[in-house]
């Protein structure tokens, strides 16, 4: 609960006067308007606008914006868990005793939480540097995976010139065929997983040109979170 | 040239009264709000809004609407020539005498054709049923890639069960790429079609998801074209 939970008017509209709001319809107001983010960013990513969460939420948008006065701060409250689920995996996929299933099966599940979620797939490959809790967890995560890479290169299993960075990529590429295909043809990108866990095996086919820098990618994950922190920048582009 | 280009206004806007237009004026707001297109369509995808074309040719959204009266015809417009230099480029790429240099290379020219207009990108991952010329050398190309991947596989260089949905799934896959890392990475996208490339390579290394079915296929591309055809419904989600 945050101080301005106290300040949020009655389903009524009435409140804001006389006497102070009953807390119940504060938190009631605050579930209902997450419940319908994570519906409505599920089903049309983070470019979605606060306008139609409140319709969805059915609240005022004036309600919306004293619960979350930025759209930043409404997407951190409603994905941060998702970002722990994100990092547990890491330590489910170090817990199996080979190497290679444990990073393959890791990406496959990486990749089906973007599958079924697409605010989600956003929030992987934004970055949020003002959202503590979730920036940490992601770190989490990122520690993880590179013990997960760390293990199948030792076992010969992963080809020597994979890095992190291209699970990035991977994650942006199947963004690309999940927003192409979505229902049309639901289940599409799992061959283009496929087929790059196919490439990540050793022993390398060939060289590949140079992954971007870290840098670089960083500096593009924070581009791509302005249609969260800046939205009307977002909108007149 | 069609009959409405005989009623574009002067640039003065004084022209719709009295006198014919001259038709020179007519002629040179045409080009101006084609090359307007071309520019804004390669920088912001053919998301962007008839409003920001009609602004980059100076001219005003009614002109803009008395020359293309839908923005599918104005993205017909603008594109079928580079749709013809996609269909000529299976042309150069069977005059390859070796048949997975010729693959290979089509494959890395028409991602570069992608990363080279984010226009041009969505035009290859949508459908336009309605736009025949453009359509036909949509087909054009593929037929001419159909011949490439069964050169390619009758020399043993490429997997089996490669198939040419395969490509719509890496062009898909690379507009995901490419949108998430523009600017801060732009070479980013290489690295994720050399991995696909190396892991179409024969011998298969694993069985991989069957592609979509290419009707699934179709009818993504073709609602992928609705932010085209269906302006005013692209808006609202």
């Amino acid at each position: 609960m945050t101080p301005r939970d106290q300040h949020a008017e009655g389903p009524g509209g009435t409140a804001d006067s006389a006497a102070p709001p009953k807390r119940s319809d504060a938190e009631r107001n605050r579930g209902r308007i997450i419940a319908a983010a994570r519906a409505i960013f599920r089903r049309d990513g983070l470019n979605a606008s606060m306008a139609s969460v409140a319709r969805e939420a059915e609240v005022g948008i004036a309600t919306l914006f004293r619960h979350f006065p930025t759209k930043e701060e409404l997407v951190v409250a409603v994905f941060t868990c998702r970002m722990e689920a994100y990092a547990q995996a890491t330590e489910e996929a170090l817990a199996d005793p080979d190497p290679w299933n444990g990073f393959t099966g890791y990406i496959r599940e990486v990749c089906a939480m973007q599958a079924a979620d697409r605010g989600f797939a956003d929030i992987l490959t934004m970055s949020f540097p003002g959202a503590q809790a979730l920036e940490e967890r992601r770190a989490q995560a990122y520690q993880g995976f590179l013990e997960l890479i760390r293990r199948a290169k030792d076992s010969g299993q992963l080809r020597e010139d994979f890095t992190s960075r291209d699970l990035v990529l991977l994650l942006m590429a199947n963004t690309g065929v999940l927003s192409a295909t979505g229902d049309a043809a639901p289940d599409a990108w799992r061959r283009l997983v496929a087929w790059m866990i196919q490439s990540f095996q050793a022993p390398a086919r060939g060289p590949l040109p140079d992954p971007p820098e870290d840098a670089a990618l960083f500096e593009a994950m924070r581009r791509a979170s302005h249609c969260v922190t800046s939205p009307e920048t977002a909108k007149r582009r």
